[in-house]
């Protein structure tokens, strides 16, 4: 069908096994940026078929992942030490927090308080059901396990994709209708929403593994913490953030822009880790909280706007995100008891509970409450954050989500990202 | 003078301390990021203050990382997590190759061949005699060290620093004269020629201490595989890319330009690695190789040239190197004896070296042969990069390039930059 995609793969696949082969290399960035290149042209090609079929790239991204990660099932062995090296990896964790700044800075602080009650409404159900319907299904589809893995799979399913969302509705060239605008607010509600929850779950979980129980001062400590930072973030960070951008100004070298906005994002997500949330929340944070007025004159100065900036380096690192995510998926968990039925499971209740969110939306939008509803349904980055986060967070010696659980959710991410666009398209020709 | 720096320094220093004190963080990016908030933050304040002063921001990374890396002579260790971080090295190392890459690109094939006796000349001879004056006087001033020494210094002293010539023209408005066109061609080529010395010498070094001594063969299979390479890549290259990248604009996917121009640059890097060269040869090399002509229908589907692509990348990542190569600088090792006298001769001789340089203009070049040869004084990142190559490879069990004269040739890199500046935009308007 597309015989050019051989050559690339047949040297990839042969670069990659020579260099990662051969020890004692003159240079140890050599393998790494041989995986990086392996990553961007396989996210690529796999990112066209995707288009190709209909399907968001990032999809494609994954998918190709789940490929080269479970080549080690057919005897291929060769990218093996991509998926172990923990320079790819940092690269991968820098190039979300990336990510999470470049989707936070599509959205101000102002946009978010003027979204008005639909978007409210429809963010708050599109959390509190997937949430609610995810932990009574993970109660009854696991019984045997710990409480805290149904809290988690309820918190991998709150957060809308915000990026794919909003790439589909650019690629149907929708973006500025009123299911549109509500969906995009709602998202963003509902993705710092999400975001709290998982400071929540998270603190809940470390809290009780430390010796402790589900103490509610516990809970109300973290979720004081994880309200307190976003709300200092929104509040004080504009002020500061523009305070910031003024000094910069006067600097007369040149790159003030990116190296500030960056800078910012950074320190944002290294103080959120230090008070125990995800470096991801503050990267969103930051992003949020910073506004082309506060820069203008810099824009003006470098002739390229922020997200112009922002756009190649999250082009560069997010690719390795999603391959390597991908990668990381065992398709022999799906083969053990249980999976197969949970990924059914909680892909049904990632559909219903996010159709429901539609209900949210008031007549005076003017907006359909079913596009609304189709177009919440995506779980992308931050479902799969969650999920990367779970595996790593042990509680008594086990990981909160285990292999078969994070495919699971995987297998939700791919189900619930790969039925919106089609549906989306259908509803939104309906309603026109 | 400038009190509003305090406030960055003072939160920059207390984060980064509080976070690397603080022990098992929740995500190990947590340290990496806020490393890389450090660097660019203070990468663009030094920066700032070096071209208030007349300086290339460049110089003012170097001097704000000398700064940081001996701040525990005064009891400081903030920042010392810093400059010995595996993941902050990668994103320097990476940040070289996405450079060289850059400076590339900025020049190409066709240019190189069409650039004509003068530049050719200017090269031959402002590679030849720093790299003998450059290996006699070592063998003068430290005649205890074995000869290998002498050769590495010899070649750190041959490459004139294109990137830091290109911004001084650029920034005195002067990239269009005749000098202008003459300095970069020879820049370009003494690039070339410096890459292929570094390729003999550092297989010369290997091959003896491998047990063997200075084979005529061992030597001529190194200029062998290193011309060859760079033949290859410049003869098979433009054709290979310009197929590479006919496939690529069919693909229907976003960012195919910048994953494919990063991609092959990286392939390159790792290809150049694996027959034993630097990476950063394969990364210029496929700068040179990538031309507009073979993706125009890229640049015009994507509304971005590849330069403005690769810029913000370059933004982010090369301050990580600059300001990590002067925390690498021992100010205590100037303290040694021989070591100054070291670094004043080694300056010494790398300026009257390219000094010397000009006399191959020819006549009808219509260039100033002063000017000229002022333009080529400046070394930087190539020889950095080779003073930082010497100091990881092994001979006898030592390091080839000691910190001693590690930092006489971080010296000297300092000195060549500082004084061409001034000097360069006196010429200039001295031949107006």
């Amino acid at each position: 069908m597309r015989p050019f995609f051989r050559p690339f793969l047949v040297v990839a696949s042969l670069a990659a096994s020579v260099a990662f082969a051969s020890e004692g290399h003159a240079d140890p960035s050599a393998p790494v940026v041989l995986g990086l290149a392996v990553i961007l042209l396989v996210a690529k090609l796999a990112g066209d078929v995707a288009v190709r079929v209909g399907q968001p790239a990032v999809l494609g991204e994954l998918l190709a992942g789940v490929v080269l990660g479970n080549l080690p099932l057919l005897g291929v062995h060769t990218f093996e030490p991509m998926a172990a090296s923990p320079f790819l990896d940092m690269f991968a964790r820098v190039g979300v927090i990336v990510l999470l700044f470049e989707v936070g800075l599509e959205s101000t602080v102002a946009q978010m308080m003027k979204v008005g009650l639909s978007a409210l409404l429809v963010a708050i159900i599109g959390v509190a059901l997937p949430f609610a319907l995810g932990f009574a299904t993970t109660r009854l589809v696991l019984p045997g396990h710990p409480m805290t893995v149904a809290l988690f799979i309820g918190a991998t399913l709150t957060a809308t994709s915000v990026g794919i969302t909003a790439r589909v509705l650019k690629d149907l060239e929708r973006s500025q209708t009123p299911e549109a605008r509500v969906i995009l607010g709602a998202a963003v509600i509902d993705d710092v929403l999400g975001l709290v929850i998982l400071a929540v779950v998270t603190g809940v979980i470390v809290a009780s593994d430390a010796g402790g129980s589900l103490a509610v001062s516990d809970v109300l400590l973290t979720v004081g913490k994880a309200v307190g930072f976003l709300m200092g973030a929104l509040v004080l960070g504009t002020r500061l953030s523009k305070r910031l951008f003024g000094l910069a100004s006067l600097l007369k070298v040149r790159g003030v822009l990116l190296a500030f906005a960056l800078g910012i994002a950074f320190l944002s997500s290294a103080l959120a880790d230090f008070i125990g949330l995800a470096p991801i929340v503050g990267a969103f944070a930051a992003g949020l909280v910073l506004e082309d007025v506060q820069y203008q004159d810099l824009v003006d100065r470098e002739h390229h706007s922020l997200e112009e900036l922002i756009h190649p380096i999250a082009g560069f690192l997010v690719p390795v995100f999603f391959v390597l995510m991908g990668m990381h998926t065992q398709l022999t968990s799906f083969a053990q008891p249980g999976v197969l039925g949970l990924a059914a499971a909680l892909c049904l209740v990632a559909v219903v509970g996010k159709l429901a969110s539609g209900l949210g939306v008031r007549g005076s939008a003017g907006a359909s409450r079913l596009t609304v509803g189709i177009g919440m349904v995506p779980r992308g980055e931050v479902g799969l954050i969650f999920a990367d986060l779970g595996s790593k967070l042990m509680t008594h010696g086990e990981p909160v989500v285990s292999p078969e659980v994070f495919s699971a959710v995987v297998a939700m991410v791919i189900v619930t990202t790969m039925v919106t666009p089609p549906a989306l398209e259908w509803s939104m020709r309906r309603s026109a």
